[in-house]
């Protein structure tokens, strides 16, 4: 992309903010939050702390001195002040807002701490300037993507796929000779070499019991004859991709019940998938395969949301729960991913990423979902 | 460590809270830091959203369903009530401490965002509970840290140890056939293979103009002949080790310059280590690397804190920061790294982590400082 394309793309973004800020009748918008930042300037400082200001004729951007320089090459629109501070940035930022005369600064409620807020709120108390929370404003854009978005995402799911290929292919006895914490960080080389930067958020390998923990961290245990579940996904130029995958690798114990619950789960994603276009509702939705497990008698072992938005952010809006209040749209990107865990016997889940179509959806990650990995691969 | 031991250990910590707490009339304490419930109850849900709440009588965890399973097997003290939600934890929360007549529940303003007090301040006002913040009680506690918290974050650095020297043992040659990403990701490996958990943070690895921003992710930039800048740490058992080291891989044309302010920052981080020692003011330490950095004329070039301290987190107290005012105590870890930033051109950090001790301290990285590295190692 040329450059003056994506300065138009950012400053279009910055516009439609604007818009929606005139017609609240907000003189004045505080951004903390990282990805909002980036998705309005094209500069992504995580965990850098700083702060976007947006009033009603200007911009500016208050990075600390060691941000400084990949601020300015880092920035995707004109006309921003990009202010440098070395200790204070409330202080400064309380300096700069002097001479505006409007009296409440809105921020976001979500993206900054209480103690933060209470800093700023007494050094703001000597400008008589109030501030007020308001939520999810530039969240709101980020939830439908554009094109050079959705390219980018489709990216980071095209690695997927690559990693996850390269994992099967290792065969079951080949998984075998891994340890859980190694065949992650297998996972991640595979990533790097596929043209990622990264993960996106830390990998789970969980290998036999450990699979009924839904957020576990890949250990020690050695990989034998059994169930894995997978659950990982790449960054590429900072928008995620996310997919789950749970995989046999033998064994004719446990084998039978492991293939009952597969099905179940595997089905529920499938007819939910089968639901997803413009307008569906996002706690029918939910609905779709909770409802089947619960018929088959896992209700109570499927204790989490079915999906969730991703971009910037490997947790977006919408949120696809029994308590979501959202609606699909076009161009949203979703996870689908029911999951069954029964403690101290293991767990299966099934994730894909969806893009929403107006009549229908297309499913981003295509890894296959083959449950029993062959013992070697014919070659 | 026997599980009776980490049991002592762990009820020892909430003990001594539990005392600090009494002594300031604080009845209930809400505790919101992923890392403090982890200090206090062997429980580590990073992300989780789990909340911890120590009434005089009681102690409360509260975790979402998807950690249920990860929250019974890792709790270490005894008598704690593992309490299960689904969806509304805050509306979990308020239900349990209806029956609590205290007026006052204390929280962690640092670790809690703006939209989730106030959420929660709304659904206490039925029962004529007030918010109070309450900042850093957990986190003093941390600060000092105990054997066995030593002896992980010595590991940490071990392995650090490893990894560099694994870099090194490449040869100047070697390296200059990686990208920087790829080298980033090639220290990951060894970490793993050095039997620590992965990365303590994204590790930063900046070749040539790149090393004058701090916080430079890696890129597909190819490593040729010049500056690199490589800050690095590994996590053992949930401690964090933290380690830069700025090195020259050739080329005549830059060489002076840069040996020049190498030695600047070299001698600035010896003095100040050299300063290490229970009762130094952590202003003051900074003082002794700035004042020398500022003398040789790059004062305008070091524009970041001295250092900080390392356990569980990669940033803890104590700051060491020109605005600084903690004081060192015997067995806290801490951070020394001055740098030298010059944009457009290239930037120079050295680091290494320190044990205080009663009359000076320990080097815990003990990887060479050699600028130079050889274009191939003799075998």
């Amino acid at each position: 992309m040329f450059l003056s394309k994506s300065v138009e793309l950012f400053t279009s973004r910055i516009g439609k903010l604007k818009k929606i800020l005139k017609s609240k009748g907000v003189q004045s918008f505080l951004i903390t939050g990282d990805e909002n930042v980036f998705y309005l300037t094209g500069f992504y400082g995580k965990d850098s702390g700083s702060l976007l200001l947006l009033t009603e004729d200007s911009l500016y951007l208050l990075v600390h001195f060691i941000y400084l320089e990949q601020a300015k090459k880092s920035i995707h629109i004109k006309n921003i002040n990009i202010v440098c501070y070395r200790k204070n940035k409330f202080g400064k930022l309380v300096e700069m807002i002097d001479g505006y005369n409007f009296k409440n600064l809105m921020f976001e409620g979500k993206n900054i701490s209480f103690g933060d807020f209470d800093r700023l709120r007494k050094l703001l108390s000597g400008q008589k300037k109030k501030l007020i929370s308001i939520e999810g404003m530039v969240e709101k854009l980020r939830v439908i993507k554009d094109g050079l978005e959705i390219s980018r995402i489709e990216k980071a799911c095209r690695t997927a796929d690559k990693v996850y290929k390269g994992i099967i292919s290792l065969s079951a006895s080949g998984i075998r000779s891994y340890k859980e914490i190694e065949l992650a960080y297998k996972m991640e080389e595979l990533m790097i070499k596929n043209n990622s930067s990264g993960k996106a958020f830390d990998i789970i390998v969980a290998y036999d019991k450990n699979s009924s923990l839904p957020h576990y961290n890949p250990g020690n245990k050695k990989i034998k004859k059994g169930l894995i579940l997978i659950d990982f996904g790449c960054r590429f130029e900072n928008y995620c991709s996310d997919i789950t995958r749970t995989i046999f690798t033998g064994s004719n114990k446990i084998c039978n019940e492991f293939k009952k619950i597969y099905d179940i789960v595997l089905e529920a994603q499938l007819m939910a998938i089968g639901e997803c276009r413009e307008g569906m509702d996002c706690r029918k939705l939910d609905e779709v395969a909770r409802n089947f497990i619960e018929s088959k008698g896992y209700g109570d072992n499927f204790g989490h949301g079915l999906g969730h938005g991703v971009g910037l952010e490997i947790h977006e809006d919408p949120v696809i729960s029994t308590e979501s209040k959202a609606v699909l749209k076009e161009n949203m990107v979703i996870t689908i991913e029911p999951g069954v865990y029964i403690e101290n016997f293991g767990g299966v889940r099934i994730e894909d990423m969806i893009l929403v179509k107006k009549n229908g959806c297309e499913v981003l990650t295509r890894s296959n979902k083959v449950f029993f990995i062959p013992d070697r691969v014919r070659s």
